[in-house]
């Protein structure tokens, strides 16, 4: 077995300096454990395989979808459902942490220059 | 696709009674995201098929590990690997979020009256 650590993600994030670049920290059976720091439009993506749940650490997260719009405050929960087109805005920064299944990308479907691929946080 | 909900795990705490007795508040793929109030020693078990992730929104949790223990604070994480036995202790009342997947119970591989399966919680 791994011997796992607390985590404190909200302290970690503290590590973290590029925005919508996700860190990966722990993992749960085949599922990643990531934190991110979001600031400003992300782009319309979805994720045809997974659900992706954000929890907000710090913050206030918008998630525009195409019915509608969901606004997220520290200590909230949105799962984003499979297949469900999605655009995060960040009017100022948001600390967010994810999960899903380990080898899901920020930019799921779309075709963008904004992919930036989880890796391990370092020094964890 | 169902029409998910901003949740609030902490707020929804408010509404729970029971302790020990997990509430499922959502869902991300085929995983159930629960909380529970936690007060008092559980018991030994393990979950022999699935890491189980907490994650502490009040109070202050004790899991204690064979070779180990771990104290768990507001806003920290820990996973209890797949196997491995473990015993939560709520000194005074905690209140967690919890994930692993659907069809998990609480007390795992051990023979226990302390079972009680997951249900909806009222009124999501």
């Amino acid at each position: 077995m791994t011997h796992p650590k607390v985590l404190n993600p909200t302290q970690l994030l503290d590590n973290v300096q590029d925005h919508w670049a996700q860190q990966i920290i722990g993992s749960l059976n085949d599922y990643d454990i990531k934190i991110a720091k979001l600031l400003g439009e992300f782009v319309w993506h979805s994720h045809p395989d997974t659900d992706e749940l954000f929890l907000i650490l710090t913050g206030t997260l918008k998630i525009k979808l195409r019915d509608r719009e969901v606004t997220l405050k520290s200590g909230e929960i949105f799962v984003v459902p499979k297949g469900i087109e999605h655009l995060p805005v960040a009017e100022e920064e948001v600390g967010v942490l994810l999960l899903e299944p380990k080898g899901v990308v920020n930019t799921g479907d779309a075709e963008t220059d904004r992919r930036v691929d989880p890796r391990p946080m370092d020094g964890l």
